[in-house]
This record gives C-alpha cells, sequence and structure tokens, in this order.
C-alpha cells in the first residue's frame, strides 16, 4: 500500500477542524518520513501501531470524515467501535489502546488476542497519533542528557569532552546521536540495522558509520579529546559491541541503550545473525528467537553493569531491559543501574513539566517558525528554553507535519493571570491562528510519558518515595480528568515503553483554531493536565511537588485541611 | 464512630443538588441499614469500602461541601487527592480505586500498598458511592430466572409449575426463595446453618423450613403441580441433599447453587460436621478443613452435574465452584455447566439492558412510589417489568435512602423520538421534579455489572463469543465516554466481585434535578452507557447486538461499511 502522510493546505476535508486534525495527526503518524515501518501500520517501538488493519484505517477516516461537531468516535485497540451524541466542548475521539484485565496482561494472552485480530499495541504516542518522528524524543534525550551534565559534570560544558555509548538507532534511540552532539558530546551508537544508521545520517541525526568498533573508538576518542561534538553508528549488535569494549580496554564517560529490548521477540535483535537471518528465524521458530534474543540481551546488560563498575555513569533509557533480564533470566543485579527518570527526571514532574507537542496542520514550516518566536517572546527569561529552540531551529529536520517539542510546566506562580505555563503558550498559539499570523489550526498534543499521565514502576514511576509505583488510578483520573476538561483526542493505552502490562499512560490532543471554545478548552486541558503532574507528586510526598502547589496555587485537599496524609 | 446514613430533606449543605448528590449517596453507602461495617467503612462484598480512612471522608465531605458548579473532585482509592476547574456540564466527581498495572495486579501488591495506606478496595459500587443494600441482588437473581425461563419456557408463565433446586442461604444467596417465588416458581433450597434459613424466613425471603429432604420434595412437587409459588429451605449440607436427591430418584427442573464456594476455608462447609463443629475444626486444623470441603464441593459438583445429565437446566452463580473443583480436584468436567452471565446475562446486555437503579434524595418513600407509577406508565406494554415493580413495592424494604432497581436497556426502535428506555425513564423522573411530583431530586445510578461496563473473564466476559473475554479496551472507552457525556459522578475500579486483577469494570451518576441541563446529560449519557453495551457486543459478533444495532440505530462502523471485522 502506497502511504502519503497527512494532508496539509487550509482545505479540510472533515465537518470541522478538530476532526480534520485528527485525521491529520493519524495520516501524519503514518508518514513514510514518520513512520517505521508505514506499511505495516507500524510507527515506533517495535510493533507500536496507528490502526489495528488497513480496513480500520479506511473505517477511521470515513468516520473522521462524516463526525459531526457534536460527536465522539470510540476507537478500541485501533479500530472504529462506535460513533456518539456527546457536546460540541467533548472530545472528538476517544482511545483505549491494548489494555486487559491484570491477571491476563501479559504478552502471551496478547498475542493470542492479536493473532485473532482483537487487539493492538499502540505503544505510547503511536496509536494515540502523537507521534512526531524523531523530533519527538530528541527533546527529551537532550533534556535527560542536559540535567546528567550539571549533575555529574557541574563544571562542563553540557558534555564536551565526553564519550556516551548506546544502541539502538530506531524511531526515538536515533535521537540518541544528535542529543549527545547537542550537548558537545560524542556518541557512540550500536545498530544493527544499517538501514536505520543511514537514515539517521540522511536526516543529520549522526555524523558517521562504520562496521568496525575499533575506528568507531578512535575517532571518539579523538574528538572527545578535541572537545568537538561528534557521532558514529556502529553497524554490530549491541552485546558484541560491549564485549569488543571489554577487548578494547576503553571505557565511556556514560553508557545508556536504546534498543527495543521491552520486546524480546519483535523488537529486539539476538547475536550472530544479520537482521535477514533473524527476521527468518523469527517466522520459523519463534520459541528459539526468544532464548537467543534474551541470551543476547543478558550479555548486553552485563556489559554495561561492567562499564558502571570501571566508572561510566549508567543509566537505563525506558526500553525495561533491566526487567527483561531480572525477568527472564533471573538476574536481580540487572536492577544495579538506575532509571533515567528517577535519576533525572522527576524534579521536573513535579513542577508539571513535561514534553508538550505542536504541529501545524497548514503542513506549513513558516506556522512553526512563528510559534519558535512567540515561545521565545513569552519566556524570554528562560536560557535554556533559548538554546534548546535555537538549537531545534538549527539541526532538527522536520518529518511530516513540521512540529516542535519543548518541555514546560505548570508553574502558574510565575504569572500575573495565573496561567500555567503550557496555558500561556497555548492561548498565544490560539490567538495567532485567530490573527491570521499562523495560516491553519495547530494541534498541541504530548507524550504519554508525562507528569501526570502515568503508571510505569520500571520507567516514569520507578522508585516513588511512598512505594505508589504501580498504582494506576492516577493514569486513569488523568484520562477522565482531560475529558471532562475538553481536550479533542484522550488516550488510555497499556504497556507503552515498557511491555504489555508494565504501564498504564494517558494522551491527550486539543486543536487550537484561534475560535474562543480553543481558548477556553486550552486553558482547562494545560492547567488540570500539569495539574495531575503536581498532585500526584505532592500526594508521594515530593517536597518540589509540595512547593509548586503552594506557589501555584494547586489544590491539594488533605494537604491544605493539614489532615494526616493517611 | 456514629454513623447515621444520609441527610435528607429539601435544604442542602452543598452549592448544588449535583454536589449534595454525592455526598447524600456516599453517607447513603455508610448507612447502618445499608453497610456491613459502616464503623471500618466498609460497606459490603468483604472489604468494599466507600472512603480509604475517616480522614479521607471528612475531607471529601469537605470538597463536596465547597464544590463549586463547575469544578471536578478528584478521589483516588478513597481518598481527594485534587480539585480542577473544569466546565459546569462535566463531572463533579472521577473516581479510580484499587487500579494498579498489570503485573503488580494482584491481592499480595494490593494489600502490601493498603498497610501503607496507599490504596482501597472499592468493590463495584462501595468506592463509587452507588451501593442500595440487598435489594439490588434481588433483581438481579429475578432477572436470571426470567431470562431463564424466557428461554427454557418460553411459552410458561415464568417459572410456574417449575422447581429450582439451590443451596447457600447467606447475604446473596438468601435472595433465592423470593426471586424464585416473584417468578411463580418452587425453590428448595439446603442450607447447614438453621439460623440463616430462620432469618430468611422471618424477614419474608423464604416460606418454609425442613429436616427432612423427602418432606422438602413432596410439598415442592405439590406446590409444582398446583402451580403455586413456594420456597422451603433445608437444614442439610448442599452434597448430602444431592446424595437425597439421586436415592429419590428425582430431578428438579433447575438447579444452581449461592453458597460461598469461592472460598473453600471460611465460606463453604465440608459434610459429616454440624455448623459448630465445622467452625471448631476450621480454628484446630485448617488443613483438613480444607480437603474435607474440597471433597463435598467435588460431591456437590458431581450432583449438578448428574442432575443435568438426567435433564435439569444447570448453571454456575458466581461463587467459582466450577474453577474451585478444577483447581483443586482437576476435574476439567467442572466446567461442563455454564455460568449465568452467558447463558443467561448476555443476551440482556447484548440489547444494553443492565442493573439500572434510582434513589430518591429526599428520603422520602413517596417519591419512589411516584417512580414506581412512571415506569409502569412509561412502560404499560412490559408486563414482566409491572410484576417486578409490583413485587417490589410489597415485597422489598426500603434500607437508607429510598431506592428502586430495575433492568432498562437501550431499545430505542420501541420510541418514536429513538430515545433508549433508559433514557426516557430518566427524562421521565427529571419532569416529575421539575413540576414538583417528586420532593427532591433523584440520582441514578447502576451496577458496575452492566452491559458496557466490564471485562471480567470469570463472570461478567466469560466464555464470549470472539474470545475478547479479557480486553479492558471495553470499560475504560465506557467511563471516558460516561465522563464526555456529562454524568455528575464516573468511576473506575478494578476487582470488584471476582477480586484484585480479575475484572475492570465502571459506574456513572446522573442527578436529575428538574432542570434542562440534567434533561440533555440524562438524554446523552443514558444512550451512550447502553450504548456501549450494543457496540461491544456487536464487536463480538453477537446477532441480538447486531439486531439491537440495526433496530435502534447505533452506529456500529464497521459492521455499517460492510467492512470485515477484521
Ligand atoms: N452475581 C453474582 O455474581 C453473584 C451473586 C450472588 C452471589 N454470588 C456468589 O454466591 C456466593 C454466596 O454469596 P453470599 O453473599 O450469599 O455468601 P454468604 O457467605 O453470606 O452465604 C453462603 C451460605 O452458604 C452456606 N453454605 C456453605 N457451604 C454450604 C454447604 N456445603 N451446603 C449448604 N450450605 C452451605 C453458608 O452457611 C452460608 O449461609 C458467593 O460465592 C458469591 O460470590 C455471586
Amino acid at each position: 500500500r502506497e502511504y502519503q502522510g497527512a494532508p496539509t493546505g487550509t482545505d479540510i476535508e472533515c465537518e470541522g477542524w478538530r476532526q480534520e486534525a485528527a485525521l491529520r495527526m493519524l495520516n501524519n503518524n503514518l508518514d513514510p518520513e514518520v513512520a517505521e515501518k508505514p506499511e505495516e501500520l507500524v510507527v515506533y517501538g517495535g510493533t507500536g501501531r496507528a490502526a489495528r488493519s488497513w480496513d480500520a484505517y479506511d473505517a477511521i477516516l470515513a468516520e473522521l470524515r462524516e463526525l459531526g461537531d457534536d460527536e465522539t468516535l470510540l476507537v478500541q485497540s485501533g479500530k472504529p467501535v462506535g460513533v456518539f451524541q456527546t457536546r460540541e466542548e467533548s472530545p472528538r475521539v476517544l482511545i483505549a489502546n491494548s489494555n486487559l484485565v491484570g491477571r491476563w496482561d501479559s504478552w502471551e494472552h496478547f498475542h493470542e488476542l492479536e493473532a485473532k485480530g482483537l487487539i493492538m499495541y499502540g505503544q505510547m504516542t503511536a496509536g494515540s497519533w502523537a507521534y512526531i518522528g524523531t523530533q519527538g524524543i530528541i527533546q527529551g534525550t537532550y533534556e535527560t542528557l542536559a540535567e546528567l551534565a550539571r549533575q555529574h559534570y557541574p563544571d562542563n560544558d553540557g558534555l564536551r569532552g565526553k564519550t556516551v555509548v548506546t544502541a539502538g538507532l530506531g524511531g526515538m534511540g536515533g535521537a540518541q546521536p544528535l542529543a549527545v552532539t547537542m550537548n558537545h558530546g560524542v556518541c557512540i551508537a550500536a545498530e544493527v540495522d544499517e538501514e536505520r544508521i543511514d537514515r539517521r545520517i540522511e536526516t543529520g541525526y549522526c555524523m558517521a558509520k562504520t562496521d568496525d568498533l575499533d575506528e568507531a573508538i578512535e575517532r571518539a576518542e579523538e574528538a572527545a579529546e578535541a572537545g568537538e561534538p561528534f557521532s558514529i553508528g556502529v553497524h554490530m549488535n549491541a552485546a558484541d559491541m560491549f564485549d569488543g569494549l571489554r577487548e578494547h580496554g576503553w571505557v565511556p564517560d556514560v553508557v545508556t541503550d536504546q534498543t527495543s529490548a521491552h520486546d524480546e521477540l519483535e523488537g529486539y535483535y539476538p547475536s550472530g545473525y544479520t537482521v535477514e537471518e533473524a527476521d527468518e528465524l523469527r517466522e520459523r521458530d519463534p520459541e528459539t528467537y526468544v532464548e537467543e534474543s534474551m541470551d543476547t540481551m543478558e550479555r548486553h546488560v552485563d556489559g554495561i553493569l561492567r562499564l558502571q563498575d570501571e566508572g561510566a555513569i549508567a543509566f537505563e533509557y525506558g526500553n525495561n531491559i533491566r526487567g527483561q533480564v531480572e525477568d527472564h533470566r533471573n538476574r536481580e543485579d540487572a536492577f544495579d543501574f538506575p532509571g533515567f527518570v528517577p535519576a533525572y527526571i522527576r524534579p521536573l514532574f513535579c513542577r508539571g513539566k513535561g514534553p508538550f507537542r505542536w504541529a501545524a496542520l497548514s503542513g506549513d514550516p513558516a506556522d512553526i517558525h512563528r510559534t519558535d518566536e512567540a515561545v521565545l517572546e513569552l519566556f524570554p527569561e528562560k536560557d535554556h528554553l533559548r538554546r534548546w529552540i535555537e538549537l531545534a531551529r538549527e539541526q532538527v529536520h522536520f518529518q511530516g507535519l513540521p512540529s516542535r517539542v519543548c518541555w514546560l510546566g505548570y508553574q502558574a506562580g510565575d504569572d500575573p493571570d495565573g496561567l500555567t505555563e503550557r496555558a500561556r503558550f497555548a492561548l498565544r498559539i490560539n490567538e495567532l491562528v485567530a490573527d491570521g499570523e499562523i495560516q491553519a489550526p495547530v494541534v498541541v498534543t504530548r507524550d504519554h510519558l508525562d507528569a501526570g499521565s502515568v503508571a510505569s514502576p520500571n520507567r516514569e514511576t520507578e522508585a516513588m518515595r511512598d512505594g505508589s509505583d504501580a498504582v494506576a488510578d492516577w493514569p486513569i483520573l488523568n484520562a477522565l480528568l482531560n475529558t471532562a476538561a475538553g481536550a479533542d483526542i484522550v488516550s488510555v493505552h497499556d504497556g507503552g515503553g515498557v511491555g504489555i502490562g508494565n504501564s498504564l499512560h494517558t494522551n491527550n490532543h486539543v486543536v487550537l483554531d484561534g475560535s474562543e471554545q480553543a481558548a477556553e478548552t486550552a486553558k482547562r486541558v494545560f492547567t488540570t493536565d500539569p495539574g495531575m503532574g503536581v498532585v500526584r507528586h505532592a500526594d508521594a510526598g515530593y517536597e518540589e511537588a509540595l512547593a509548586e502547589a503552594r506557589e501555584s496555587d494547586v489544590r491539594v485537599p488533605m494537604r491544605d485541611r493539614g489532615e494526616s496524609n493517611r
């Protein structure tokens, strides 16, 4: 099936821009520039799909084209299953993907259902139509590495002169080399699939490639010594790379990983096979595949642990490689290196900060450039934000619909009108649309990895202060509240990032079409959504969140009443 | 702590009736007439609670008293955790109870969190403030038996002249004799605990008792021949009763069971002991108790299977006796008789029918009597409904706020305006409130066991035609859609009925205060909510649901487009 990406321009096929935005975002997720395997409806993250089947995709589009301004389309694991009259102010699309009753909430049962055509893996932003290519993750990776540098090398200029070893140059992992070089560092990244490396080079995310690890180390050392940003993809299996590093006796400054280790069958590649050979093995003998894949993964984790022992800063980058090796190989020491959230992201979550993103439905880069200016005009005091926007303008290529990501928070205490950072910016975009400075509506959405939207004990809620890592009431309340506040699309997914049964998380979209109603919705949604992040972390006892609630007037009932929390 | 139940009358403590309704329903759940252990906040079903702690309860009440008409209170496992501005048309309260990420979704992890004060078991209607005492179960049992009669004796007047053999006259099972006689049938129920039989006789739920099985059979046959409703408790162990029936060579028309077989130690009684002797054995030697209990249970299932072979209609009534005998005695044939949902309830669910209930916030029984009349006026052609309402008026005592249960469905095809049964009735109540014929607002809610609101593979979604038993996207979509449609309270719970990790389900409340806005909300919610039941079963391929969708104009996208479902 040929695939073209999102329609652009100012003419619409649907009854209104809110439906049109859903249609364009779904198609944008499948843009060949954005999706990893659009022909299979796979957007990113192993098998994260945007729709269950092409029939389901066609039916979703047909429903969106007819959907009235007070109707809501229901999508169950990538298939449209109902249309009901709600209200104009209600979401136009409600989505639930790959959710299973707890006792059956495993890949095993998921695969049984998938084989029957009853379910779809939505990952995080794939099944909720919010993926925007590698540019989405780039800022998260940039922020994480910047925070790492701040913590470990406080007097250094970011990662200048430092080396980072990682693996996986897929949909999200492909952002790593660029995020390292944006922080002035040097990156070596193992990737089994040569085409993936080529793609990162073409799009400017990675600078060089080689099959020869020794060459990679040499060039990396040279660049680090010279203090020059540099990145190189090494065409080999990650586990083999770690063996090679040991033989070479070389230890980088930082080590992490973004192979799709969360899925040992469809995401991770076993050592000893080319990609083609492995793909063939997976078809022919999935059990052997899984065994070999897990053997490789165990060696991979051993490699990370060894480098940590020898002085590298190690962290897991949210692909559940620790959980996988603990589970399938009984290796409790797999968790001896930390996850990136407790290490670098949680302090941001306490302030309601998270990966806010927006896309220009016109398809015109000028619209995003106008929003770049707007964000700098609005927050002139934030140097860090300025640097990000400037780097992104220079170095981040648009893929599919022009879009931008930028971490914004609650932090209403800074604003004379008591509006959150997210709301202030969304309202400003809405004005620009209303004034015609931006040609067509802009849709604002976010990653599922956000302050108040996820329960994921191996990643976003790892090691919560009160032990509430696995409590999933929070993402459910977040989805209900987003719906109550009138977001245009609301979704709830199981298993994004860390695999089926390991997480529950939500997402929202708000279409800024310049109308008064859009302004109202934006004001509410971009208060309640980051607000959930503040109350969730306040409830867990984080001082930063309690401070944020105080400074920004967020109501936290039992704290406000001075009653005991329990 | 002394506990009084719900405030009544027409003066309110809150800013509006929607907040007041939440406050009264929460208190009604804890009415000593309604709750099992109000002093521990336990409402029913083992440890199903209405609030996490008395501090949390006080804080919920305080928040409800202050809550504005465009604010929404968030309750996380029985504790108020946030208040946000939404819209007037949004829910006033959003609740998520005992939800856990799949892999941690077990009693074991739940109990760890509970010990830390981080979570609460909400059962189904306890934590969502919708429990109304035992009248809920009578109607369910009545409907199940009525449906059985419709299926197996289509030309008969209900169960007239038919005999039903069962066991267990406890908290819920005690409703069985009355539900049989309300359907004009004859019931023999074995019960080891004589006091339980006496209690059912005192409260009018059972007519007679005996120690002599022959006497019971004789009186039952006489009554059946005469076409007279009759019920008799037989003071003996169920397994022994089945042996006696074999010796006697007598086969009833229907056989089921409601002993607490789900718990072989604390619920089920082994044969060969009086209750006192068994209680003593349990204390002294629990292992022997369990062995003997399981031996008895296996004989019990053998008895049911034998009667089925000899022509009786057999079904399990949700006490997991089949699962127990399969698990502990390796008897796969234990599942050779069906559960009650696939057998009798699912055809109702396909039509969007489910246990609709409503409570008079005035506290005045006259208000419920007026609704009883209204439902009869509205559906004069439904004899079955008339009989239920008339019987309930006579025989079912009010507990706490006067209330009523009545199964209503989608079935908009019957109405000239295309309104669903539920919407028609809710709109009529709203008019009566507006006209002052009912003194104070009425709140309409339902059980979580409803057509489109639950995923529970051992009960409500057992043996779905397409194998989608464990898919939990449906209850999540149901909660989101209820929120989008503007229900006043929306809740999502894990584990009601069948225990943590075994189910996911939702509930809603709509406050009918006589306003135009309430009418709008009722019309939408009571269309979308049963509508989810229709689309969920249509998607699973049930012909009745597809027929309902056709007759009632429910949009089922992929069927309507004639595309393949998969
Ligand atoms: N819909 C449903 O899904 C549904 C509805 C009602 C009940 N149930 C199930 O039915 C069971 C009963 O519920 P309950 O609330 O009445 O429980 P309960 O514990 O209050 O009552 C059980 C009764 O069974 C009697 N009993 C136990 N073993 C016996 C034996 N071998 N022979 C004769 N009598 C025996 C006990 O003395 C007791 O009176 C539970 O397992 C419950 O989960 C399910």
